[in-house]
């Protein structure tokens, strides 16, 4: 059996800067899970001393407080700025991008919607810049439960996908005057998405890793069953069955924006090994 | 056979805003054809010696003048400031709306798109008012032969369907990091649309009549042609044929925006004569 490794996969800019940002600041606290990623958390925390906590009442004047890729809500922000007394934020520049036009848009009158998933942690903070108006939706769908105002800005998470972002901005579009609509799926995202959708289409059996709480990695998985029926969301090799791969001629591997390359190497030679 | 008129069809707020305007200014000259239905221009002819012109070299100066209810190019409407007395502006406001949006968001460093047909006298308009940077698309894969620029604003021609607009935004989305979108699609339009596609869904047969030049009339006939197959497209009753009612249980009749009620109560009286 043949294993092919999606062209783009992987580590983006915004998760090797926080890591960076971690290894270069040991010994220092991060406000929920800095990516989504247990076991690089893990080697974080062993290796260079990081903890996280997982909320701002852990903290103690003095500490040194990192913020997650995914960003944090305002209020905790602020409240943050009292607590530490010297605050890293790595919030990925592709989140301050949408909490900004959030803030903005509010402030110009629009009402600001975001399509995402409104319980992960990206999403409750670019919300908590918009103003009241604001709602998360989940799909087009969910537009009928929300009174819609004559002006409206869209924002996406960033890990969703340009095709269902168009199904919500057309729906909007259509019980509105005008809409903002900001294409903010990072690169990375949209990159990978592309790479994994064209090995699957390929693929007899698609193996994606990556945090089974990572939106990315979900988005990765839900691309590859599109294409591969056979396609398995995986944390690491642990999980990996030999009768997956039986009588498969290609193997397709990708991996999320949050898994580090060791565990990508490490899953690939446990796929080699059946 | 049942017959049936669409709740929300025939002459729309523009169109009658505009015929009003020419019996109050009788012997004035249209640039172009003020509606697209050529009995009803025929009828303001005869009756109030309303004319038109197929370009502005035909005026002379003390002419009274009339825009046309889709509105002319920029440079039309300030060369005819110089020519006539007096000029009466029948275009439609819902047309004003995107000509004035074209000249803002060009303005404000938006490259203008305008889903529609260029060759449509609207469009045109439209497109008149916005810099060299904007373009007219058919449809979605029009979108393709054009360089986006990285901030766009999307408007439609008034009479476009909402669904097909959508389809366009969703393209644009994906190509821009911003996208403003203006539902410049006018309510009566979306109305008609909206009645006739009920209507479409319940008949065995269905008769759009309007002008085969006016695009309105053209998206209710393609409409009815989704939810059922025996939809003709006529101008008047002289077009209809016999053999099109037979075994039919219910003829549904719809109109469009320029089509006005004596040309739909004649042609249901000879529908009904079959």
């Amino acid at each position: 059996m043949l294993i092919k490794l999606a062209k783009s996969c992987g580590f983006c800019f915004g998760v090797k800067r926080a890591i960076r940002l971690a290894e270069n600041n040991p010994d220092s606290i991060v406000i929920g899970e800095l990516i989504h990623n247990s076991r690089e958390i893990d080697r974080l925390n062993r290796n260079f001393g990081v903890r996280s906590a997982d909320n701002l009442d852990k903290l103690k004047k003095g500490d040194r407080a990192i913020i997650r890729t995914h960003g944090i809500e305002k209020d905790a922000k602020a409240k943050l700025l009292t607590i530490a007394d010297d605050i890293i934020d790595a919030t990925c520049p592709y989140v301050t991008k949408p909490q900004k036009i959030a803030e903005a848009m509010s402030d110009e009158g629009y009402q600001t919607i975001i399509f995402g998933d409104g319980s992960h942690p990206e999403v409750k903070g670019v919300l908590s810049y918009a103003d009241e108006n604001a709602a998360v939706v989940a799909d087009a769908s969910e537009l009928d439960r929300v009174t819609i105002r004559d002006r409206a800005a869209l924002i996406s998470q960033t890990t969703k996908s340009i095709a269902a972002f168009g199904e919500v901005a057309a729906a909007l579009i259509a019980k509105t005057s005008e809409t903002r609509v900001f294409n903010t799926i990072c690169n990375a995202t949209y990159d990978n998405q592309e790479a994994t959708r064209k090995l699957a289409k390929e693929a007899d059996v698609m193996i994606v890793i990556g945090g089974k709480n990572s939106s990315n990695t979900k988005q990765l998985h839900s691309i590859a069953l599109q294409y591969c029926a056979d396609s398995y969301l995986i944390e690491d090799g642990d999980e990996l069955r030999r009768e997956w791969f039986a009588n498969k001629r290609l193997c397709g591997v990708s991996a999320g924006a949050s898994t580090p390359d060791w565990i990508i190497e490490e899953a690939t030679k446990a796929i080699e090994a059946f």
